[in-house]
């Protein structure tokens, strides 16, 4: 059997996606680097657009544009550390023309790590918003009300 | 001569930090990585502090603590490139207690990358808020009215 | 049920590691930065060693020592790109004293895109190389020859 | 004065380059992480390459290719910590075809952190080796001799 990458689930209208933190994450203070959480949140948002059957490479090279972030809140409630296991929780808010929402907290257990508003706009090859394809808005509605 | 690391200068209560974008800094949709500008501005907070003679390093090894990000507000302007030149602009708002909010723009000339509003705060090494010091809170104050 | 991070698996002697490729890993070439395949061969190991019982956060806090990296040699054969699905294999070469060699390998299917050599040493707290202990030794050598 | 961004100097047919060790370079083991050093020289090689009038970005968008690395030796000597100030010396080795090697040291002070060899090879948009400019290879032959 051949070794795939895990990639998350979806369970509540929510993605789940379960990270372990390694030497890379953490720096000298002996925690993990305020902006390795913002990789953790992109690998989880990938993923869970990897599962609603987004495929952001094919559409990047077919010049379908790709999602980018134009806006962060962000608030760090508790430092994480090495060899801790911790769980991306992902839930696709508003989507509208160009514009998505996606709520994402960070948890260790029961603890929130971190919280974040995400700010995603789907950008053509040309670097102008794009109106994100009705397929991709009805996938999201649908998996919001899910199990 | 030894070759010594630039760290920025002040000028009109602002320290600003130039920073060229490398292949590190970016991602495969060709333009600087969205997580890459928290590292440029990590980079410029702790070369404002070492300018105005806060030591960091010395602070958490004396047990006096460091300071940690603990929210962020984040806007992304416009993408920068590959060899990019930028500067980042940091000015140094509200200190109170152990709470202190950062202000930093990073530019491309004269157009606007991205606008962060940061909010740190001094943690001992008991990871509990510690009062900043009131000389450092002197030094910050008199460089924001210094040319 | 709780989502708990992937750690790969045990086969044939030598552990398997899979990875995918985010936005964070590649750079403006279009391929996977360089720099970060030492980031997925560094995962792997640390997984290799939690799978074999080896608490490197417990050892660290406990003043037991942590390994670290003092020689590498690396041949890149091929590039990786966004959303590739790699497997990092990696197989516990000879382990004398405070020295351990590792083979590791990053595959994209039957091909390979990275072949390493990676030599660690076992770091004491006073930064001086660790006698590795015989339960870790013996664990390896059990592995090595298991299916 | 506009502030613009470092790029090192040439002495002695070496490139020099000067960098500061930040949180972001350091991970929990309180020492620089292992792959932050191939992130120090690449910002050392691409801007010694810039000093010498070598485009990267242009030669990219123009089609004219890209250096890749192939292959690297390291040896890290001594672990650098949080605010070291580091130098990054560059030799340029042999250059033949579409091959390049670059000797790379980092030094803190008069001691050596890290030794590299670096092998690259300038890969063209089709993904083979294409041959260096003369005019490049001239350059470098010159600036070797040069103090």
């Amino acid at each position: 059997m051949p070794e795939t990458p895990y990639s998350g689930r979806f369970a509540a209208g929510e993605h789940l996606f379960a990270i372990r933190v390694y030497f890379e994450d953490t720096d000298a203070g002996g925690v993990v680097y305020h902006a390795s959480y913002l990789r953790f949140m992109e690998r989880a948002r990938s993923d869970m657009m990897r599962l609603a059957g987004v495929d952001q490479r094919g559409a990047m090279e077919r010049g379908d544009g790709n999602y980018v972030v134009y806006a962060m809140a962000l608030r760090f409630r508790a430092p994480a550390r090495l060899d801790d296991a911790l769980v991306v929780r992902s839930r696709v808010g508003n989507m509208k023309g160009a514009q998505c929402v996606v709520h994402q907290r960070v948890m260790r257990g029961s603890e929130t790590v971190i919280e974040a508003e995400v700010s995603v706009a789907l950008i053509g090859p040309d670097g102008r918003p794009k109106r994100q394809p009705r397929a991709w808005i009805e996938t999201f509605e649908r998996l919001k009300t899910e199990d």
